[in-house]
This record gives C-alpha cells, structure tokens and sequence, in this order.
C-alpha cells in the first residue's frame, strides 16, 4: 500500500486506527477452542467487526511464534485475512546483517516465498543501515522502524545523549531517514510521552508514526493528536488489548466493534480540531 | 545448559566453534530437494558430520521464515536434532516489551508451548530492561545481546559516545551486566574487529562472546582470541557458510567435517598458546 491510498482510507474511515491483533490463545472465549483453528478464528471474526473502523491491523508475531508451527499457520492465516484496503502491519521488530535481513523481508513481504504479504514490517535500529535497507527494496512496502519505545526500558538506552546533547530515537530518525523518504519508512513512537512528538516531529515532520500505548499502557489520544497530527495525519494509534479483549464472552466481537467505534469517534473528533479533509 | 557444561565441553573438544544453519533451500545440493523436509535433512547431516568438533549450533531463524509455515516445521525439526552436548542458539535477534518478550522468550525456551527448546536466544538492546529480562527468567538458558556487530552498518548507532566518551555498545553491556551474571548473559561481538575485544573485555572480563565474521565476513581467528579469550575461553566464534556450503555436491557432509576440522585445530593450537586445560 502506498502513502495516497493510506491517506485516502483515512479521510474515507475518518480513522487512524491500527488494530493489534496479540492474540492469545490462552484469552479468547473458550467457544473457539473447538475450531481448527481457534486464534484465526477469533481473529477472522475481529477484523470483519471491525475493518470499516480502522484502516490497518498490526499482528505481534511473538504470540504466534509462542506456539510453534500452529502458531504460525494461525499467521499466515491471518496475515492473508486483512483486507488489501487496511494496512498490514507484522509487529516483529526485526533486524539482522544485510543478506539475513533481506530473509526477513522475503518472509513478511514475498508471498511467493513465505505465503506472507503484509505491507509493513517493524524493525529494530541497532544494528544500523544494511539491517534495515532490504527491507526498503520491496515496491509499496513500508519500513516502521522503532525509535522511542512506549516501555518502560526504553530510558536504558533511547535517551542516551550524544555529545551535541542528541538522543539516541533523534539520531536514529536522523540517520534514517537519509536511507529513504517519508513515503517508505514510518517510526514507532510510544504515546506514554505526548510531548515527545514535538521532538519527533522536528526530525520527522512528513512521516507516519506507529503508537502504541494508548489504553493498556496509559497515554492519551488528545495527548498524541495535539502534538502528533501533520497535514497527511500522520499517525496511526494501535489499541489491542483494549479491543480484542473488550468481552471474554461470545459476544467479544460485538464489543470490540463498540470499543473501536469509541476510538474511531474520539479520532473523528481530533482529525475535526485539526480541519483534515 | 548451565555454563560449567559448556566449559567442560570446551575442554573436552578442544573446540570453541559454533557451526552456524544459515540453511538457504536454494544453496543445498539439488539431490535433496526429493525430501520432504530438505532443509531438515541437509542440517541433520551437517550435524551428523560436525557434532563432535563443535560446541554449539546456531540456527538463524530467518533462513526458515522466509519459507512460511514449510521453513519454521525446517526449524523445529533442526533444533530438536542439535545434541544436548552442544548448545543450541537460536539466532533470532528478538527484543519488545515486557509481556511480548515473555512470549518470544516461549517460542524458543518452552517445548510445551511451541515445540522448541533452545538453550539461548539472541536479543536486541534497542528497547532496554524490560525488553531482555523475560528471557533471563528461564532456568539454565542464555540470552546473547547484541553488543558490536560485525556488519557494515553497525558503525550507525552503536558507535555513538555519550557525554563521559563510552560507546553505545559499552554503555550496553555495562547496563546489561546489571541484569544477569556472566552464568546467562553472552555478548555478540563481531571479528571483524580484533583490537574491539580489548574494549569489550574491559567490560565483560568473564562473558562469553558470541563471535560471527569470521571467515565470510573477514574476521582473524587469531586475533579474536588474542584479545578475546579469558580463562574459561569466553568465546563461541561462529562460521556458517565456509562450513555449511563448503561443497555444493552430495559430498556436502564430508567437506562441511573438514572444514569443521580445520576451524577446531586452528581453535587448540590458540587454547594450548593459553594453557587452557
């Protein structure tokens, strides 16, 4: 998916929704266990709830890979579930020397290879450029690379501060967005810090920031718009937990539609504030 | 595995090499392609042939991702082949907050959950604390952390000094150490640069070092254990394509031994310069 066609879902949506599909099999209605495969089903019946709400999904991998094969067959399936009019997100912080890099980027982004076809990877900077370029030579795929993390360890390392009193998440926006445009590459910004995206936005004014963080780990949407929005939008929150688990009961797709509505509404509202037609 | 084992090891081999399963369907000889798990059936015999030479394997997990739900059955069936002598890496550079690392950290460390039981896992400091410690939490099993790699890019981030002149890498494993012992914790430090070790040292004098780049990548053996090796050897140094596709024939298996050879006699002549009995 290219930069226009998200531009447009989120004028058509009058949402910036990203729906975290972390998905556990230990947490979803026990009516589902029955299924072949109970966590695509659960995630089946989230996104036809909820895909005129949101304009992408991000799936964590680490919840499938925790269990094993089945785990990733309940990806692919997944993964081959989202509609081609929402932005696919695999939420795998990746990141390895160039040849090994470039396998990452054939098994999210090469359905040929992998079965897999999402639009977007996360990926992480410490290993510097050649980790992260592979990625950026498939056609309308996306880089999301991480820069200020929503945890708590995030201090250990990302707000280390050169000697000309520069971060570490400024210097790695920095660098990298000499590797490619805002057209390509998006960063991960945790919403924990609304203020912070004034620093973010100094070194990325164009390009879409992934934030996660809202609800379950505390940070406001207003927060994040105030200080977030570009004339592109320019943001795409995630809710997961808050979503998928909104009932634990047979109807937990219908309250999942309710809780991304809610969100979908409060950001009707942020985008009115911010006249973004 | 506990660290005593490994050094046993160590001793009784006369070995510190780490055979790397960087298994690339595409580069295997063509007579296995009428398995029906050719990936499998290639590592089986690499390990067949190499297991007694060597202390550890490490499989990198994105040679198996990018062949979908065929490549991750490739690596289950892999790392439960490597011996329990030999301690089994799983080279997957993972790393995100609290609650999905745990979920990373069951993928690897936990065979209910997912089929696999690795001895130790690659991580990736980007996102702090919380990001490493799940993995720590497993008995018996290593978390390798990305210190100074041996890619090009690596000069990016991971060289930036802070305002007291200490190198991101440095200010990671200082950080790290605070975390977990030297009984859990191993670094990733690339050949490619021996005077590095001496750094590296000063900070971790009894970590073990997982050292990828030498060979293909460039780095010197000799080198490395001039300035690497500590009194329990303190080094894993890994090769991969010189062994694994030291013949594209269906003698394969023979040359990968000698190969494996060649590595382990180079390793005992620098251990005997040591006195490491």
């Amino acid at each position: 998916m290219n930069r226009n066609t998200l531009i447009e879902q989120i004028k058509t949506k009058r949402s910036f929704l990203c729906v975290g599909l972390d998905t556990d099999i230990n947490k979803i209605p026990r009516f589902l266990l029955e299924k072949s495969d109970p966590v695509f089903e659960f995630n089946k019946m989230i996104i036809d709830a909820t895909h005129d709400l949101c304009v992408s999904y991000k799936i964590n991998t680490a919840f499938y890979e925790s269990r094993g094969i089945a785990g990733w067959q309940s990806l692919v399936a997944t993964s081959n579930y989202i509609p081609k009019e929402c932005l696919g997100i695999a939420d795998a912080k990746r990141g390895d020397i160039g040849n090994t890099s470039e396998m990452y980027a054939r098994a999210f982004f090469d359905p040929e290879a992998s079965g897999m076809n999402f639009d977007s990877v996360t990926v992480a900077p410490y290993m510097g450029s050649d980790s992260v370029k592979p990625f950026l030579r498939f056609r309308d795929k996306w880089v999301i690379l991480l820069a200020l993390t929503s945890n708590e360890g995030s201090a250990d390392f990302q707000n280390i501060k050169n000697g000309q009193n520069e971060s570490l998440f400024e210097s790695v926006i920095r660098t990298a967005n000499t590797w490619a445009d805002a057209d390509r590459l998006m960063y991960v910004v945790g919403a924990t810090r609304g203020e912070a995206f004034l620093t973010i936005r100094k070194h990325a004014p164009d390009n879409f920031l992934l934030v996660p963080g809202v609800g379950a780990q505390g940070g406001s949407l207003q927060d994040v718009c105030r200080y977030g929005l570009n004339r592109d939008c320019g943001l795409l929150v995630n809710s997961s937990r808050a979503i998928i688990y909104a009932s634990g009961g047979e109807d937990f797709a219908v309250k999942a539609r309710e809780e991304a509505m809610r969100l979908q509404k409060e950001m009707e509202v942020e985008l009115n504030k911010f006249n973004f037609y």
